[in-house]
C-alpha cells in the first residue's frame, strides 16, 4: 500500500507545498512542533532514509538545504535544526524545524494545531522566499 | 577561537574515533542520548550546517549514511536517527542516535555517562562494522 506521504506526491491527498522538483517534495507539517515545521521527501517511497543510494540521500539534502533558507527568512528563529526519526510513516522524510531553543526539537511534545488558513499563509510566505 | 571540535580534528583534545576521511570525521558523543550515539562533522569548521557549499552538504551526508550503518549493526535498535541541531559548539555537527522509540532524541532529557573503558569498547565495536 502507498505510504500517506506518496497519496500526497501523486495528488490523491492535499499537503500545503512549499517547494517540488522532479524528485523532492517539501510541504507543511499539519501538527507542527512550532510554526514553519516542514517535512522534505524524496518522491520514489524508501521507508530508511540511510537506505536511498547515496547520490539520492545527497540531492534529498541539497534540496532541504534549498528550502531551509527560504523558510529560516521566514519566521523567527536561530537557525533551522533539522530531525529524521522515522518510526512512524514509512517514507523517509527530514524534519525541518525552525529553533529557538533545544528543546523545539522533541517530537514527544505537544503539537500545534494550526487553522488551514494558517498554514496556507506559511506556506506562501515561505515560497515567497525560494 | 577554534571550536572543540576543530582542536579535536588537530588531535589536541582526544576522542573515540569510529572513523575519518580527509574531510570528515566521526567520534562518539561522551554524554549520549543512547549508548551508540555518534557524532560527524565536517573538518572544516562551518558554524551552521546549510551554510556548508552544497558538494560539502552532500559528501557529509554520505560519510554519515556510511557510519549508520555500522553503529546500526553495533547496537540493539529499530534504526538511526539523525538530529542538527547547532545551538551549542558553533561546529556543524549531525548526531546519529540507535533509536528503539521516539523519545530517544530529545537533548533536554539527561544524557548517559559511559565510562572510558565503555566508550572504547563501543568505538571499537562500530569500527569493526566499518
Amino acid at each position: 500500500m502507498a505510504s500517506i506521504f506518496s497519496k500526497i506526491v501523486a495528488g490523491e491527498i492535499p499537503c500545503h507545498k512549499v517547494c517540488e522538483d522532479d524528485h523532492h517534495l517539501a510541504f507543511l507539517d499539519i501538527m507542527p512542533l512550532v510554526h514553519g515545521h516542514v517535512l522534505v521527501i524524496p518522491k520514489r517511497e524508501v521507508d530508511y532514509i540511510f537506505d536511498l543510494e547515496p547520490a539520492e540521500l545527497a540531492a534529498l539534502w541539497q534540496f532541504a538545504q534549498r528550502v531551509s533558507h527560504a523558510v529560516r527568512k521566514s519566521v523567527t528563529c536561530k537557525r533551522i535544526g533539522t530531525a529524521v526519526i522515522g518510526l512512524e510513516v514509512p517514507h523517509a522524510h527530514i524534519h525541518l524545524v525552525p529553533m529557538q531553543t533545544v528543546g523545539d526539537i522533541n517530537f514527544t511534545k505537544e503539537k500545534l494545531h494550526p487553522s488551514s488558513e494558517e498554514l496556507m499563509s506559511m506556506a506562501a510566505l515561505i515560497q515567497s522566499h525560494l
